[in-house]
């Protein structure tokens, strides 16, 4: 930076910003996510940034994670302000939006939230204070068909490889799958196991193998059957006969394979490799009850899950007394995008979304030029006139460090022709503003 | 609501939230407003929700509307939060981001950001704690052309109109002809005839008249020339003839006018009375220097401004040592939206963006259904697939309970056709899932 330049600004750590020619890339994924959930009439909602800290801590375990509110110079009598806080996911405000406005919904009511959350986190690679989600549910009263659960899968999967972000895979599970088997197995405690296999990744099949026989009172065997259980992978209905031939039964495992299959069965004909059945995944702890998703880019995969949900049995219990069942996923826009920029997979291009520049030779062409753009603005045309009859080399340098990819010349005398010269080509050639269309990217 | 349905769900007051019917429409205005800014080349650009405290008060006047964060379990050894607040309009963050970036932007550097802002202010009509501005800027060192400043007004009345808002009235002033003028008049403190006269629509022109001959030292002649030129009205360039019939001179009111009629004369062609030069527009009080811009519903004239804005001297000073003049203006999206919904001016239609919903007769049709859904998706189609093989009935009432524009029937039997009922017009005609396309709105 030249001397007498210094910037005394600095973005805050943990809230990523970008710039405008990345920004236009975001724009467009957010734009491509928000027309795939649209094309399977999922609707929009958009909630508050803020919840009552009431709403934002009644499920306990996220608190510590909450950024509170408090007006700067806030009336010391004045305490209504004092228990807000910003909403640290999508899932608890639209619990919290679909619980005000139940009579105002339509049912199955199918939405889509693409927002910023926050967290009061320590910021690290991958993890952000803001951060945009975007999110689909289905919710519907007492039942929802198990159609959605395959249907939010196929959405995200259809998503993700829109987006071109490189192979990735889908793990699927469903959780009354683990809790029949633990049960089945004899288990006392089958959700103190599955807390325990939840550990697998982090401390090995040796250690959680200890943790179940010395801690939750699973016999040698027992404790064996749960890390084969976790070693069952297939990509159709027959994984469930994988599981089968463990020797486990119960009411709830043969529920829960039942709704794999239909599930894997749905999501037939994706390309090879894209869902799989893990039969370790299990999601956190208590808010999932039945079908489960998590994603992982296949070239990082110690990155983390970038597209996760799952199916659970009651959304919104804290607020209305209305059993809200649903299934959703979330696709991590900002995590995604965020990496795949830092390792250079995202062209960046254009610095505007400028389709043309129309130069203005002198001040006699001034009027035409502001012509010239009327008249393509008018059929959609993204277009600039340079703001002042300058050299024509400056101008011509101004498109070229903005990227903007065709510069327009108004006729310099009487009867001449308009031209059109693409910046990328070099080529010039007569164009009318009433008919040019720029070439798309 | 039915008993044992109560609902602890409460939107917080001032935190404004729509129905998905409602959404619907603002992400259209969105939409629009978006495609009007990049038609003329302003570059997307979005910040962090979050500044730094410093930078949020480095201009003094409104901390006290700041909403700051903390981490609800913050470690009291960790202060590394203590001093963050939310952003309570798009000028600073765009000053912070502009400086931080100067650097990696093209000048002159076009922005556009449409974003939510905060303020802690007591909830009343019109006045929101969350709302989303539309602001457009442009930036240039040293000096910015006058043509943006009649561009940026340009942009935001073709917007205005494009959404249907109703007629308005954009008003238009220019701050060197107040300042110039009272400093003709020979007034000591320009800058405090300026503020004085800023109250006159509040306490009217006799209590302004007497402020500034009692309180400034204006003479009752200085004081009724400062009242006169509030009066001065006019849609071109000949204002300025109007202005100096009043008898006063200087450089700086000489160069005040020569802009505003530049600038008038650069808007001529738009409707009738869309835009008027009003010589009693201020626009707050220190920021501006030159063109100011403010905007009211002509039906709603006492809502206040709905889209204002101005041209700067120095947009970043707290954070770089560079002159950043610009100009730019803001659209008030949540206010004007909020207030025409309130009354009943903006039609609310489907409650889903689905364009066509398809109904599933039997279980065997069940595999027919989804791949009419893909093909219609294929082709941008917004297509539900009913979930489950039920009564048409039922189907139908779904559809309408949505407001779904079309319903798809796949054929009943081998050989016959797809039709396709038009739920308005209740028509129903044969249809190829291959050709098909909805009825546009």
């Amino acid at each position: 930076m030249p001397d007498g330049e210094l910037s005394r600004a600095a973005a805050v750590s943990g809230f990523p910003e970008w710039l405008p020619q990345e920004r236009l890339v975001e724009q467009r994924w957010i734009d491509t996510i928000r027309r795939g959930f649209e094309r399977y009439g999922y609707a929009p909602i958009e909630t508050a940034a803020v919840e009552t800290l009431d709403a934002l801590t009644s499920k306990g375990e996220t608190s510590k994670e909450v950024y509170t509110l408090h007006r700067l110079q806030a009336d010391a009598k004045d305490t209504s302000d004092a228990k807000l806080g910003l909403h640290f996911d999508l899932t608890v405000p639209f619990a919290r939006y679909a619980a005000q406005h139940f009579n105002d919904l339509d049912f199955p009511f199918k939405r889509y939230q693409i927002q910023k959350v926050w967290r009061g986190e320590r910021p690290q690679e991958g993890r952000y204070r803001e951060f945009v989600q975007c999110d689909i549910d289905v919710i519907n009263p007492e039942q929802v068909p198990l159609h959605f659960d395959a249907e939010v899968a196929r959405v995200a999967i259809e998503l993700l490889t829109e987006l071109g972000i490189g192979a990735f895979t889908m793990r699927l599970n469903n959780r009354k799958v683990l809790e029949g088997f633990y049960a089945g197995l004899g288990a006392s405690d089958p959700l103190a196991v599955m807390r325990a296999m939840d550990k697998l990744d982090k401390i090995g099949a040796d250690a959680v193998g200890a943790l179940l026989r010395d801690e939750l009172g699973l016999t040698g065997e027992q404790a064996q059957s749960c890390l084969d259980l976790a070693q069952v992978r297939g990509s159709d209905g027959s994984v469930a006969e994988l599981v089968r031939k463990l020797g486990v039964t119960s009411e709830l495992l043969e529920e829960g394979l039942a709704e794999l299959a239909y599930v894997l069965d749905a999501l037939a004909g994706l390309p090879e490799g894209t869902v799989v059945a893990d039969l370790s995944i299990a999601r956190g702890l208590d808010y999932y009850t039945g079908t489960v998703y998590e994603t992982t880019l296949d070239e990082f995969p110690g990155f983390g899950s970038v597209c996760s949900g799952g199916r659970y049995q009651d959304l919104a219990g804290q607020f209305i007394r209305r059993s809200l069942p649903g299934v959703g996923i979330s696709i991590g826009l900002t995590r995604i995008f965020a990496k795949l920029l830092a390792e250079g997979r995202i062209p960046v291009g254009a610095k505007t979304p400028t389709q043309v520049l129309v130069v203005v030779p002198g001040e006699d062409t001034l009027a035409l030029a502001g012509e010239v753009g009327r008249a393509l603005r008018a059929r959609g045309v993204n277009t600039e006139v340079y703001h002042a009859a300058d050299k024509i080399g400056k101008q011509l340098r101004y498109a070229s460090r903005k990227a903007i990819p065709a510069v327009w010349f108004p006729p310099f005398r009487d009867g001449a022709d308009h031209e059109v010269k693409d910046m990328a080509s070099g080529e010039q050639a007569a164009a009318d503003p009433a008919t040019w269309t720029p070439v798309s990217e």
